[in-house]
């Protein structure tokens, strides 16, 4: 069956740039995945007649209408009073919620304002979810064909109330539960991929099967919907379809990290890994330390900007930079091969290029990188010209180094 | 006088949560600053019906609607035709805009389709706008008594339009334009920085004047929007009496960034800063040399995991570290004397904390960080306990190492 959904969010901050709305676009992705997209979304202000017609309107086009926002203890916070005029019945104390916002008060030792009781009324019939994750409770109403869900604008709130409510309230309706799968690539990109995956989703056999992409630079994620029945084994048997194409390019999937899942491999085998940065500038440092238990995995960066440090820290031969160039193929492998003898790592990683807007040159123009990786097998070397800006030439290369240890690790026992 | 502005949107991707249109708050920010705010945002999808009922309904409510997407050469591109049918007149084709989109294609040496001319055809008596950022030109047309602006939906395209079109007649019409403000703070939260705000906010001398918050964590940044008439003057009184608040917490204001504050500085004195990064790993060195030029003020940036590279590379006493551990203050200082030395540089920042979620202890809990900064004049130090999770630990920790070293330049001579 198909279910008509419509998302509305109220709050002046939304309507004057103040804060983007990153709700809306979470649950649009999860009912996506769950076989429905949204057709149609709606921001309005704190404003009592807006908000009344934007309700009126959604209620009388959709089967559900996911509103967000306006359940707050202040005077602008509008969303029950507004629903209950709509529906033409009275608020009512909802005793329980009540009991827990008095609760919570007291558990964090802070004075509970008559404001705050505001927040345990709701329309008549209405059905409350509790909150564990803030003060507001959100509610439910039926109005006609539609089912009405009001949800608090904070997002921890929103997430953990619409997966608890609104997601397994949709996939019943929908009586069938679709299968869906992310795969994540690095070091091709969209249009090489899309490119690629064109015999996948030409196939007969997938017919209705929802493919997108997710960009993530420098990644490219790709992601299946399939609708039952079969659903898990046609997911599953497009997943080795996919595989099969990229190879090794396809580094993870679902909700893994490349850094993460980097730092859990080299702890696996207590290895640790040096970094020696030059134009990524401490970028591959700051990704790996941000995985909580790097400290198990990494001793040593160094950010060597200057050619003397290249030479007195890393222990890079000044006769090579002068003969090379600091950027060049054998500067960055005796940059790795220096920070892992002076990091005393099983890795090393040296990174030299231009990311720019200035510094190239005809031989070596903006968006040059050597890359270079020092293992227990010996050193290896990549260069890559990158033809984007600074930013996105220093993060594809310090994904790319990260990828680079990643399938070294795949390759080594 | 007042203006009712409504921005709609089109695309299927920005309703399966695979875009998140940032479009919208970008000129829904610079429509506040123009003294507007936007009475209502409308997303729906690539779907004729729901596309033609929206532009109806938005352009029988508002002075202003500004739409976005459906102007690519696809087939689900249906903007020009559904506000053709919408105001009952027939697609033209317009001659300019068809030989700039050849003109386009051969520049970049790529093969034009028939689809392309599609971008050429718009509804009769539109006033078509060149785009010079891509190939589909945006367009505006009267419809009783609203105006509407139909851009492209590449953010590229979208802003530089809006900034051309949409802005300057928004301006016109309302025919007085206010003065904006943004001052940026560090060391300051939202809740304490809007209770210092509060005798500014409440001073019936600025009553009509906007305030207005956008967190970007760690800093906050304050916002004020006055009308005329004498909005400047009264703009620039409001940022005396803010300065006087804050002092200097302000670092700056407008469209600065703190690291490149701090890099101009930097240059414009010949000075260098050598970084030492426990817990930070690496993330100030990103910071800095984020910002095109770094490369003059920085030669040299560690990141010391562990006490041996802190001894080894940075110099820091081995008994030093035994006697206080490596999170302390004295640690901290001796790896900012070490690292300045090391780099021969004037300035040596030192950062050693516990970012969680594991490692901290009852008397150095998950969020102590201790910084240090050597410099001509000596050391200093301050220590810090943050009440956040890992990456906020990092992000505040980087962000006031940076603020450390600008108040330190600001100081000396």
């Amino acid at each position: 069956m198909s279910l008509t959904v419509e998302l509305l969010a109220t709050g002046d901050e939304l309507l004057t740039g103040q804060v983007v709305d990153t709700n809306s676009p979470w649950l649009m992705d999860r009912l996506w995945d769950a076989g429905v997209m949204v057709r149609r979304k709606t921001l309005v202000g704190d404003d009592r007649t807006a908000l009344e017609a934007a309700l009126r309107e959604t209620i009388g086009r959709a089967d559900l209408v996911v509103m967000s926002g306006g359940l707050g203890p202040t005077e602008d916070d509008l969303t029950a009073e507004c629903v209950a005029r709509v529906l033409g019945v009275p608020l009512e104390l909802h005793a329980p919620s009540l009991a827990a916002i008095e609760e919570r008060f007291r558990r964090l030792g802070r004075p509970m304002t008559p404001n705050n009781a505001k927040q345990a009324r709701f329309p008549r019939g209405a059905t409350v979810h509790p909150n564990r994750w803030g003060t507001a409770p959100a509610f439910t109403v039926s109005v006609g064909q539609a089912t009405l869900t009001c949800l608090p604008g904070v997002p921890a709130e929103y997430q953990g109330l619409a997966a608890e409510v609104v997601l397994p309230w949709v996939s019943a309706r929908l009586g069938a539960v679709p299968a869906a799968r992310v795969l994540k690539l690095i070091g091709i990109g969209e249009s090489a991929a899309d490119q690629a995956m064109r015999p996948v989703m030409d196939d007969p056999s997938w017919r209705g099967v929802r493919f997108g992409y997710r960009a993530h630079f420098p990644e490219v994620h790709l992601k299946w919907t399939v609708d039952p029945p079969d659903a898990e084994p046609r997911a599953a048997a497009i997943e080795a379809a996919v595989r099969a194409i990229f190879g090794e390019a396809v580094w993870g999937g679902g909700k893994e990290e490349l850094a993460a899942l980097v730092v859990a491999r080299l702890t696996a085998r207590g290895q640790k890994v040096a970094l020696a940065e030059s134009c990524t500038g401490g970028l591959l440092a700051s990704l790996l330390t941000a995985v909580p238990g790097a400290s198990a995995v990494l001793d040593l960066g160094v950010v060597a900007y200057a050619d003397a440090v290249k030479a007195d820290v890393l222990g890079v031969p000044g006769a090579l930079l002068a003969a090379h160039g600091a950027v060049s193929e054998p500067v960055a492998r005796a940059m790795a091969e220096g920070v892992r003898r002076a990091g005393q790592a099983t890795w090393g990683i040296g990174i030299t290029g231009i990311a720019g807007p200035t510094g190239g040159t005809p031989a070596k123009p903006v968006g040059t990188v050597h890359l270079a990786l020092a293992g227990p097998g010996g050193t290896q070397a990549v260069a890559r010209l990158y033809r984007w800006g600074r930013e996105r030439v220093r993060v594809a290369a310090a994904f790319e180094a990260l990828d680079l240890l990643r399938r070294a690790l795949e390759h080594t026992p």
